[in-house]
């Protein structure tokens, strides 16, 4: 029998994530599976999304932003659907060269997050790759049986609501690309709109109220107008939204003032990680009460009416917005 | 608003994955979750596992048998736990110029499992990589709460027993890399070989017998002598198995006598996806019942005995088998 104890895949694992598997059903990640006991009564809610090194983020991104990114954008669809985080399922593939030090990094940046959203690491699978580093997330919520948040179920008459700003990541990956595209901007601002680029800010203290009051929610992960769209094609319903209404940070703002054809940019560019909900007339002042209560400015940005066209957004001369591209798609 | 409903990756998974969505709670993939509804009293058993394209198989390896071990590799850990297939979720990143041939040959693989083994598909995430095809799949059983069957808790005393045939996988890649090396085997040997090593058998039809009867288990992926270590490190014992007793196929067995080295290859080599199950004595006899009635062949190679040391396999000069490695590992 050889003196080797373990393969080089157990050993990362032990270093680097065994740290993180404090949750009893993680089995300390020393087997095969992990398990969960759902809540009597629960629903448990899936969801998985991928990072890939080059198409997602800039393969130079730190690595325990990597590692947050890959957790957020799994949480911020936990979050739109009105579930309570449970656990994730980290399968990862480095790239050769990977080291020790960027292991660790990416390893601290998840361990945080994990904290910080309550929602532990499980289980998982680690691999080497000739390609670029790549990692998946599948991560799990609960919520009382039959109560998920879908993207049907939005009626006409309900009052969109969408949190935080939106457009700033789109208009950060502009800056971020090209940093001469940010020069009217004070430093605070383009620091503002980096940042919201380079780590989005899930909204999961809002799951409950979503879940309490929406009649159909999703995550602005594609660009505003895509959700919208989608949201609205599940739901059987339109809208007609002035763009004038949509909520946008003072950078953004700054921006898109100097540059009208960047509001474009803003309603379609991807990566906001915002939640788009509809809300039933009747319910709106209990989600604009607990939506505050919850700390997460929302922002009501006009009605569902009844309709099978796409969702306009009307501009400034009351005319409706033309856009070149509706969404983001990496396709 | 443009005109384009949907992008790329709607209609990539409208077209060749959407079908598969029978399951009520993959809700048609047309939403950014699915809800699991666990039956009550039941804990799920998480697992994930991923194929990259010129690491775990070879790039040219037909779609649907891409898709079948992906999803294979996983329902043989949800086997070796004791749990029964509720379905999963697919993370695929396709390289450029991955045609729509290729993707109906792979969902139609995927498809024909899902159905036999009971595992629909729930969700997914579908993205383009600059890298090798990689097939990252989440899956999920389900049992009755506290029932899972770990790598921990053999006790000394405990049967070893070993599902189907060892090593036919290790020595059907040595065939794939160099046909030569089957020169002196019949056809039917070296199609069993290749067959073995390029579509795991995974043996869900025992799961409710190793649940029932198992102490501990777990599924040989990485190779007998490491899984095993495994399964002992664990558990806290050691074994001394007479290597004469591991079940070898009689492909194997013609391969090994005209070359003994090859021992060593049928019994660290991976992808055998068994089951490695210890057995308390008082159940041997029921264990072994209901394995003949769920048609599973199992094969007692040997006892669990007190000690930390690792387990030896003893060769037919009564002697230790010295492996050059003990287990299989991509680092």
């Amino acid at each position: 029998m050889s003196k080797r104890e373990g393969s080089g895949e157990d050993r990362l694992i032990a270093r680097h994530f065994r740290p993180l598997a404090k949750h009893p059903g993680a089995l300390g990640l020393a087997d095969d599976a992990a398990v969960l006991t759902p809540p009597p009564g629960c629903d448990l809610v899936l969801t998985t999304d991928g990072i890939i090194a080059g198409v997602h983020v800039f393969p130079d991104a730190p690595a325990d932003a990597i590692a947050r990114r890959a957790l957020r954008v799994n949480l911020s669809d936990l979050a739109a659907k009105g579930a309570k985080p449970a656990g994730f399922l980290l399968a990862v593939a480095l790239p050769a060269g990977t080291t020790d030090e960027w292991l660790a990094a990416f390893a601290r940046g998840l361990s945080e997050d994990a904290e910080q959203y309550g929602c532990p690491l499980l289980g998982g699978d680690t691999d080497h790759t000739p390609g670029p580093l790549s990692v998946s997330i599948t991560a799990f919520g609960t919520l009382p049986a039959g109560t998920m948040v879908r993207r049907k179920g939005a009626r006409p008459g309900d009052v969109l609501f969408a949190t935080g700003t939106v457009g700033d990541a789109a208009l950060g990956l502009m800056l971020r690309k090209d940093a001469r595209a940010g020069a009217s901007l004070t430093s605070a601002q383009r620091d503002h709109l980096l940042t919201r680029y380079l780590q989005p800010q899930p909204r999961n203290t809002l799951a409950e109220t979503v879940r309490s009051h929406a009649s159909a929610a999703l995550d602005i992960s594609d660009g505003l107008v895509g959700d919208l769209a989608k949201l609205c094609r599940a739901s059987g319903v339109t809208a007609n939204i002035e763009a004038a209404r949509v909520p946008l940070s003072d950078a953004a703002r700054a921006l898109i003032t100097g540059q009208a054809a960047l509001l474009e940019r803003a309603l379609t560019g991807g990566d906001d990680y915002e939640i788009l909900a509809a809300v039933p007339a009747g319910k709106v002042e209990a989600f604009c009460a607990d939506a505050r209560a919850a700390g997460v400015a929302v922002t009501d940005i006009g009605r569902l009416v009844a309709g099978e066209v796409p969702p306009q957004f009307i501009g400034p001369d009351r005319r409706p917005l033309a856009f070149e591209r509706t969404s983001y798609s990496h396709f």
